[in-house]
């Protein structure tokens, strides 16, 4: 799709030559994330702007001409819902990437919405801080991707969500003006929480330019421990007895049989692939062995067949490894996959298991499974051959079952992922017609003209 | 004000007798909450529900009469939020005050809003739960309120604010209609978070009848240590130096000597009167003792003239008794007080009491200053003689400069109180014209007749 003349006129009236592009070839390549079964349409002109006043100069256009615009950050959503749709302005927010502060008294850094995650936590890293939401792609995602989907990872279970770190924003809204959210400061409650409404808006109500975040001191070096179990169902009871327990892991994660063996075959990781579920526990307290020890414990009440503690931090850091490759080595089984995110109250963790496995076989197809255990936040995955008609309809069917799984055993059908287009429609069976209607509110206010990211969410 | 008698006629209709208070000398005193300087009208009646029901019933009811709507807790706010307006319906959740579960697995509780704070603490402590938040209004507050207005305590600093424990909610709307928000899992993003948009929406946007509340294990009791300076300046230096190096407080607080001579006025705490400001550092960790000494030896670097650390459990609680009374003690002084709430980054701390002095001054007042000194959020209370009206001019007037101070230094004009009826002209000055513009759209979007606690927030 090519932009129409006026559109590229008038961007380039605030706009260097290079922060364009418009070769479709080029245009093309922004035209989705790595969500499976997620249409995308073909990008007019995709932007890569700089400054604000030129995000503001690229909305205030879009305004005017009544074209849509897909903010953008490394496009590594697995919802579709950085995908282009037909004639839009790509807003790619990847070049406007520094850190602007850290700050160790207050405990805030500031950043524009292109920094990597990984590299923000190195860099506060280095002043004995740290940014804990830690997404298994955090070498590749960027803080404004973060936002937008309100991202999780590994830590969570101890540290929390994205959302729990944004503490202010500046926000380019739908017809070019600035808004300021939030503040700086540790508390504040003025007036309704409009930070926290972008986070996991999924671009749908303004462009991220900048974020105040929280940070934490840095914690210890955390130490890992591995149990394996002779079935998911004993994993899932040593997660709840860890919680009920009182312990505070600061990652508490289960791979099953599927996915250890297809880190292993990626990796050669030398995982234990006799196992049914794998659990990795760890503590970053001051005396981690002993945490270790007790947990180890509660494992092998639960019928572990083995405990592992980890050595060192080295060998700490490669079961980390293992367990962050899970989602790609799955997709590697069959070429595709559809990462589904369902999350539970970890009660339920059993259940679901259970529930994923029996559908798995109802419809003959692998179905491997990673989890953030201790969140109850599962990431069961289809493994596909995108090739084979009737497996993509089989896949895609089991996927859908299992959201309802998980609705029907209290959960949600994201936990971290986001709606995007993959999941729209759950998105209302899960939220109910009164807070769709809501939504929908929301959306109105903030973006009359329906410009920013369509499609996406409703 | 008397009620109409078709209303009352309305509400009998679906409520017992007892939930339906009419007599002005009951329903006057519903009238405010405990803010000083915020007009209150005279409420038309006041309806106690025991079910969500009987919420939907009144709103219902509201809504085809179009008369306004107060939800109340236990009337403690410091804004006026809770107010009543001319005519209404007040609408207080007391009688509403069931835990509905608590379930150590999951680490949640499921409460009706008329819960009082500390009931809910107990009963999650006897299970070796934790709801951290903790107003120290807690013995009298319920959680209705604390979500109304976003509420804090002694334990933000390390623990957060309410905001971070409310999970999902029930909602009945302006129309009557039951809305569900979030959910009981650990993680979820479906869709724009309108959990946390009702919290702090100060009754304005929906009635909460039930929430789920996320818990935490219990931590190993508190120790604390006081910390003597001989200026407030030296206590922030303090303050900033126990933050920068990395510790992790359960509990950072701050009395200036005004506060410290009203408590022990009140209460004969015996604490040291020829003290300037007195910090308070408590930590929950695994070896306090090793904390404390810690930065027992950062406040001596700051210039503490004397460090002195609890010996014992019993001797935490009393020095935390001291602080919890310190707002009750500062309006004991000269019988009227009234509260400021301005948060600033809290590097800025210093130089926020630095100008409140100075303010005291230029006014000939007094203007004691009790802070949650970790989060740089302070509570400058001006103490006048309301008998007394060019004092309370000043009063008034001193409190205003304290907030375009806290604004000035990065800040906001309230960290945990809200804004109410108090500071309504001060969110618009906070948030700016673009922000005001969205958030009254969303309040157009969730109550389009306006009748839900008008005459709040903006
Ligand atoms: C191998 C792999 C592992 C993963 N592991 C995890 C995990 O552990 N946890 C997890 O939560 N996710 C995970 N993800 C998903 C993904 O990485 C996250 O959703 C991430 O937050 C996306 O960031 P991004 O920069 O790629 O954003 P994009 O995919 O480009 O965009 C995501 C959304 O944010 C919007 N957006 C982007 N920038 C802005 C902005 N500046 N302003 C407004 N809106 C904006 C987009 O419109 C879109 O709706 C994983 C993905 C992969 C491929
Ligand atoms: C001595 C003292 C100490 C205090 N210390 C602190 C402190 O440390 N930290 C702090 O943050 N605050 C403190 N406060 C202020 C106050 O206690 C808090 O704001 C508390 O959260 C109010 O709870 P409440 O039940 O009294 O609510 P109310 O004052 O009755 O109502 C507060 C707001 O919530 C709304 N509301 C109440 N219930 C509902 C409901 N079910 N649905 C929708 N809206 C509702 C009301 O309309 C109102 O806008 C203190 C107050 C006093 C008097």
């Amino acid at each position: 799709m090519t932009a129409a003349p006026d559109l590229l006129k008038r961007l380039r009236t605030a706009l260097p030559d290079g922060s364009i592009l418009t070769d479709p070839d080029v245009t093309a390549s922004y035209a989705h994330d790595m969500a499976s079964f997620c249409e995308a349409g073909a990008p007019a002109v995709v932007v890569l702007p700089r400054t604000v006043e030129e995000v503001q100069h690229v909305m205030r256009t879009a305004t005017e001409l009544r074209v849509p615009v897909v903010p953008q950050g490394a496009r590594t959503g697995l919802s579709g819902a950085a995908n282009a749709s037909d004639g839009c302005i790509v807003l790619s927010l990847v070049k406007m990437d520094r850190i602007l502060e850290i700050n160790p008294v207050d405990r805030i850094a500031v950043v524009e919405p292109g920094v990597i995650n990984a590299v923000l936590s190195r860099a506060v890293g280095e002043q004995g801080l740290y940014y804990p939401p830690d997404p298994s792609s955090w070498e590749m995602c960027t803080i404004g991707g973060n936002i937008g989907t309100a991202s999780g990872g590994l830590c969570c279970v101890k540290y929390g969500v994205t959302a729990e770190y944004v503490l202010g924003l500046d926000v380019v809204l739908a017809d070019g003006r600035l808004l300021k959210t939030g503040r700086r400061t540790a508390k504040g409650v003025a007036g309704y929480d409009l930070t926290r409404l972008f986070v996991g808006s999924e671009g749908s109500l303004g462009i991220v330019v900048r974020a105040v975040l929280a940070l934490k001191p840095q914690p210890p070096q955390q130490l890992v421990l591995a149990a394996e179990f002779a079935s998911t169902a004993a994993a899932c009871d040593a997660v709840c007895r860890i919680m009920e327990g009182g312990h505070v892991p600061s990652l508490l994660e289960l791979m099953d049989r599927t996915t250890v063996r297809a880190v292993n075959d990626m990796a050669q990781m030398g995982l234990p692939e006799t196992t049914e579920a794998l659990l990795l526990a760890a503590f970053d307290t001051p005396d981690p062995a002993a945490d270790l020890a007790a947990v180890g414990a509660l494992c092998t009440a639960a019928g572990a067949t083995e405990v592992v503690p980890a050595e060192d931090h080295a060998e700490s850091e490669l079961l980390l490894q293992a367990r962050r490759l899970s989602l790609t080595a799955l997709e590697a089984i069959k070429g595709s996959s559809m990462i589904d995110d369902v999350c539970v109250p970890r009660s339920q963790l059993g259940a679901l298991l259970e529930g994923t496995a029996r559908i798995a076989e109802k419809y003959s197809l692998t179905i491997g499974v990673c989890a953030h255990a201790g969140d109850g936040n599962t990431h069961p995955t289809v493994c596909f051959d995108a090739q084979d008609p009737d497996e993509s309809r089989r896949a895609r069917e089991s996927f859908d079952e299992i959201m309802a799984l998980g609705l029907e055993l209290g959960g949600t059908i994201t936990g971290e992922h986001g709606v995007g287009v993959l999941k729209k429609e759950w998105l209302a069976r899960e939220i109910g017609p009164v807070g769709v209607e809501l939504q929908r509110g929301i959306k109105q206010t903030f973006d009359p003209l329906g410009i920013l990211n369509p499609g996406k969410l409703f």
